[in-house]
């Protein structure tokens, strides 16, 4: 009834926001800007996800962050007391293994990343060239004719948030996937994070980097990619319709939501405010009709009030 | 009358050729794959050129290439056989301080690129932050908080091919470009050079990588853009409709020529071939019909049996 129409929650009688709570047996939720941001839990958040959980729903935090495993979002969200467990943490790097586990990879993955997915290559058995810094010493043409050294066991190239992303880095990448029978993933394509003082470039800008200089696309495993819905439905039976999802930024949180047949909900605690919507609402291209969210509440603590 | 057609040139009567040549005072011409191959000049490919100039012609040397000052390309022109002035000499590198000094541009810029770039800039006096290796040491946490330092006189980002991009250097210049006053100027889009045992990623990829964090489109000054031409036509008065685009590469230099109303001719010793040119003549997509050269030829040697 509300799909797609960008509705102030709190506009709707007491009544209509019972029904829409009572309405989802599944609550997917961005983590930075909906549930906490950087080190601090936003206002209200853990009383809202620990009263759902309550409540007997399930709780996934999805996150395109890379760089952590899920066992360190665990701890993170136990410290600011969400009471969430292991199996309700699902990240970019975790889906990233999981997905060449489901493709029954057994080669070794070259990995431009963190060690979010080097740990979680590890938990799955899946061998990969390491992480780090690799800088050129002595010029181009000494590295490409010398050093350069193909690993012939490597059959997939992974690509998420590296800040020892470089030149060698990208010769080795765009080099392996030049083979067509050798995977290509993406954790995410978030473009970039502003910051106050300065702007600190996202995966998608090193992902835009690999992908044109391989000539070919990646398979991104991140939101707004409903992969991580395939894996959800197989993995916990969670049923589409009865399903909420819960972001600050509309191009992959709702998108994802979209993309999935979810319900939808936009938090102003981050990136996306209800003027976005408005102009969404009123343009005529297609794609910007799927960013818009069913509803809109300033934060999340805002549910409180209906959840008991 | 042959416009666009693909059409091979050495199909047609002596006479028709013999006009052809006389229908352009003015040559343009790719270098790498069309008049030599790394350090080898190709099969007739001096002669050629010489003889364009002893009919008169005026002969123009245009490269994307961006790591090289307009003299060091001199210098290798003549070492094979070129009887190219420096005038004649269009690159990228010089493009860019070029289109610099047509904005009057009196601030510094921030360099991604090598000695060519800071060489061309350095000749019409326009201040730069240098180049070389500007990597990571202490983590990015340190580098975003401590050791990031804005430089209040930087105004433009220029971003050429520099096989020491890394992510700080790309953290640097998606800051700098996210003011929108700052200029923002890449030397080309060329994606990549496919060598036997690895791929190296072309300018496009860096390109790609600082725009998608930058939110921002950057101005190309290389081929296909116009730009080129239009620096052409303002300081050597050249006439596009007398004018003929030399290329192997049909995205970058036949594009080009089709933007500007050039006659072009394809050579196939470098990227693409006649082959190429069939299945884009086929395509219902207008993009792909201005790929299509006026005529192809073999080898720019080819030409010499008709110019006696």
């Amino acid at each position: 009834m509300y799909k797609q129409t960008g509705t102030r929650l709190q506009s709707l009688p007491q009544e209509a926001i019972k029904m829409f709570i009572n309405s989802f047996d599944t609550v997917l939720t961005d983590c930075d800007g909906v549930i906490w941001l950087f080190n601090d839990a936003l206002q209200g958040a853990p009383n809202v996800i620990n009263r759902f959980l309550e409540m007997g729903k399930k709780v996934f935090f999805v996150t395109n962050n890379s760089t952590k495993t899920r066992d360190e979002f665990l701890v993170k969200a136990k410290q600011l007391n969400f009471n969430i467990s292991r199996d309700g943490i699902v990240s970019t790097a975790y889906l990233a293994a999981q997905y060449l586990k489901s493709q029954k990879f057994s080669k070794k993955a070259y990995v431009i990343g963190s060690t979010g997915i080097v740990q979680e290559l590890d938990a799955v058995g899946i061998k990969h060239t390491g992480i780090g810094p690799d800088v050129l010493t002595n010029g181009l043409a000494s590295f490409v004719n010398e050093e350069l050294k193909r690993d012939p066991e490597v059959g997939a190239v992974v690509v998420g948030f590296d800040e020892h992303f470089s030149f060698p880095k990208l010769i080795r990448a765009c080099s392996y996937a030049d083979d067509p029978e050798c995977l290509f993933i993406a954790t995410n394509t978030d473009e970039r994070f502003p910051l106050a003082h300065c702007v600190i470039p996202g995966t998608g800008s090193i992902v835009r980097c690999v992908e044109t200089a391989a000539e070919r696309k990646a398979f991104v495993v991140g939101k707004p990619n409903p992969f991580m819905c395939e894996t959800l439905i197989r993995e916990h039976g969670i049923d589409p319709g009865r399903t909420l999802m819960i972001g600050d930024r509309c191009n992959t949180d709702i998108l994802l939501g979209t993309n999935c047949g979810f319900q939808t909900l936009l938090v102003e605690t981050g990136i996306h405010k209800e003027s976005d919507v408005e102009a969404w609402l009123k343009s005529k291209d297609p794609e910007d009709q799927k960013l818009v969210p069913d509803f809109i509440v300033s934060k999340l603590g805002d549910l409180l009030d209906y959840l008991n």
